[in-house]
């Protein structure tokens, strides 16, 4: 006898006539590696998670309970689909201290900063139009562009991320039919490659965006994880020096990284008629960001805990590179190359004899360690021998001996 | 002298080439309306909010203390996709309670049902596309349609909802290119029509499913809103009896009217192919839901508080729609038709006599009452002279005297 459910469990995916870009729909390829961490004494260089044990729970527990107990009905009730004025208020004193003068009512608040770009790409990106993208690049970028249908076009980096005159040069000779339309980078500590695009090429990058119409996307995530090195002003700070510099950056925040990215507070800060249309999006997307989260994220920013907070992630994620990187200094063979970062969670490394970053991972999960490979984070053609060391999540005795076990990985040993 | 604050004031929107939904963006008509609200002595009938007064402020309190105090991390760092296992069970618990068996791996968690129909939307609709959906109907699914580029296609309701008559000939003599990839519509205490769909008609939709290889789309915020009447199953719990029905019908669920929007957390049910795209969607959207709004949601559903819940606002909704229906039957004009609704929020109401439902309002407004204009909610042709009542927000002494306020702005007194 054959079962309705039978029957059902027939009807084939190409039934429904997904949307291209849904009919053969890739995960991430990182997701697919969390089966391992959860392993027993598995070390992970994997995830991009901010560490666990550095939130600051107190603090934040307090910042629940006083938004709820001190408004319960603003954390219930439906919200603005801009943000919370109050907290618009607080992000806008937050760009102040990071050198960009704003007006609270300039700030959308999004969940988590992954939705802000995706707003912006349902806002610009039509089917077809070409998106310039840094590579390597955060694949979620990357994702959400492809999803949207967009041309991908690269944008070579080197150790000090996007290498402007190449780009200069690509805009300069563009003959392809429709311009690009935006440019996405993350400047400072970047993911994957812990690079921080220095001020010259901050201010070169504002004037290319400015002379080719190009919406210049400035997603930090990371910026204020600085544990060594000079503080580089956000490209948005530096805009206002370039006759309408300011028109063309969009600059994306995020709470995930500097207080917890459980809250899904994130924020965008861009020129007006962009604004208003991702509001509209927004109202699509989900009406507004959660905001008991908001209330919440609010508390804690007010409560003037974020400074002494940042000192601690900041200095522990000095401590738990500076081990990893030991390590690999140490122990590694010599065909292994890396950059210190300035800040961030993110060590970047290629193996120079030419050797796969796939197969040295699963040598690697043998021994308990993990990475992510470097592939994950091109476009097209992917540098297979480049990988992703994530120092954010182990502590520093974990970071040393993670990285000595990848050292051996790597030998053969 | 030109200032470069000027100079920036000058770049036209034009300048920045959205994407064609974006070009001339429309916010909703009915935030249009918000100004008025906050006037001292309004009475409103226009929000479609649930009510700020019944909200579980204690039970959701000791909700959010216990997720916190349980389990912090789980609050505060990154959370699966496909929502919180644990919210995911307690929610397979309550649709099983709505007569629909699932696995807790069916559901996806949703930042409000909202971005569940907009993921879906997504994997679904290419520009061009077309979609159903029943007139009138909720404006921002309208929306997400409408900025998805779809062709939308309207299904006529009377006051049992979708006249499934004439979408079986709709659909039989379908001529233009390209079939209708989904049909949505709220089924129970629709809004704004407050109508329900009769069982008969429900499993008719989902045989014209099957038939017609459409996605029909259950929006269910309102269903255990029921104060009056017999319960009516939910589409999906009758979809099983038809063979493939299961297959065709994706169900959103929502806390936002029986607990709180504040909250948002909303979920699909849907067939794999469907879900495991809307997963992909997420992930580019918002990566994950709030976990602290979902380990708040979870810990509220299993303190097995909802139940009571419900039957304290279902039965002010009923004191305040009797209200609201007792009033206008008392002072209004001949010239007004309704239907009583059985649960929900709304009131659907018609001027027989041709006038214009956006001119009463102005005059509505001066007598301190307020409504939506109907034609918020149709696609193309609206009826002018149509309005929606929610008696959600004002007491049952408010909904009286907005009621009568009404029938004078309505009588011209």
């Amino acid at each position: 006898m054959t079962s309705a459910n039978t029957l059902q469990a027939r009807t084939p995916d190409e039934a429904y006539e997904f949307a291209a870009p849904f009919r053969a729909p890739q995960g991430s390829p990182i997701r697919e590696l969390f089966k391992y961490v959860g392993r027993p004494g598995m070390i992970s260089f994997a995830g991009g998670y901010p560490s666990k044990d550095l939130f600051d729970r107190d603090g934040l527990g307090r910042a629940i309970d006083a938004a709820y107990r001190s408004d319960p009905i603003a954390c219930l009730q439906y919200g603005d689909t801009a943000g919370a004025p109050a907290l618009r208020r607080s992000l806008a004193r937050l760009m102040g201290a990071r050198g960009v003068e704003c007006d609270s009512d300039d700030i959308v608040v999004t969940t988590g900063s992954q939705q802000g770009f995706d707003l912006l790409v349902r806002t610009l990106i039509a089917p077809g139009d070409t998106a310039l993208v840094e590579e390597p690049a955060y694949p979620a970028a990357i994702q959400a562009l492809r999803l949207a249908g967009a041309n991908i076009v690269t944008v070579r980096t080197d150790s000090d991320g996007i290498d402007v005159d190449a780009l200069a040069a690509t805009l300069d000779a563009w003959s392809e039919p429709g311009r690009p339309k935006l440019l996405y980078t993350v400047p400072t500590f970047a993911n994957p490659t812990g690079a921080t695009l220095p001020r010259a090429r901050r201010e070169a990058l504002v004037r290319l965006a400015v002379r080719h119409r190009i919406v210049l996307v400035e997603d930090d995530p990371y910026g204020e994880l600085r544990f060594a090195g000079t503080p580089v002003p956000p490209i948005l700070a530096l805009a206002d020096a370039c006759p309408g510099g300011r028109d063309w950056v969009v600059y994306f925040g995020s709470l995930s990284k500097i207080v917890a990215p459980g809250l899904r507070i994130g924020w965008a800060l861009a020129p007006a008629p962009i604004a208003r249309r991702m509001i509209v999006a927004k109202q699509t997307s989900d009406l507004c960001t959660s905001p008991l989260s908001q209330e919440a994220a609010r508390h804690y920013l007010d409560s003037g805990s974020l400074e002494s907070h940042l000192r601690t992630i900041a200095g522990a994620y000095r401590s738990r590179c500076g081990a990893l990187l030991k390590a690999l200094t140490h122990f590694a063979p010599a065909d292994i190359e890396f950059c210190a970062p300035q800040g961030g969670m993110f060590v970047w490394a290629r193996l120079t004899g030419g050797r796969d970053a796939g197969d040295v991972l699963k040598r690697a999960i043998e021994r308990n360690v993990m990475f992510v490979p470097g592939t994950a984070f091109f476009v097209r053609d992917a540098d297979a021998s480049s990988l992703r060391l994530s120092f954010a999540a182990p502590s520093e005795a974990e970071a040393f001996e993670g990285a000595r076990r990848l050292a051996s990985a790597l030998s053969g040993n």
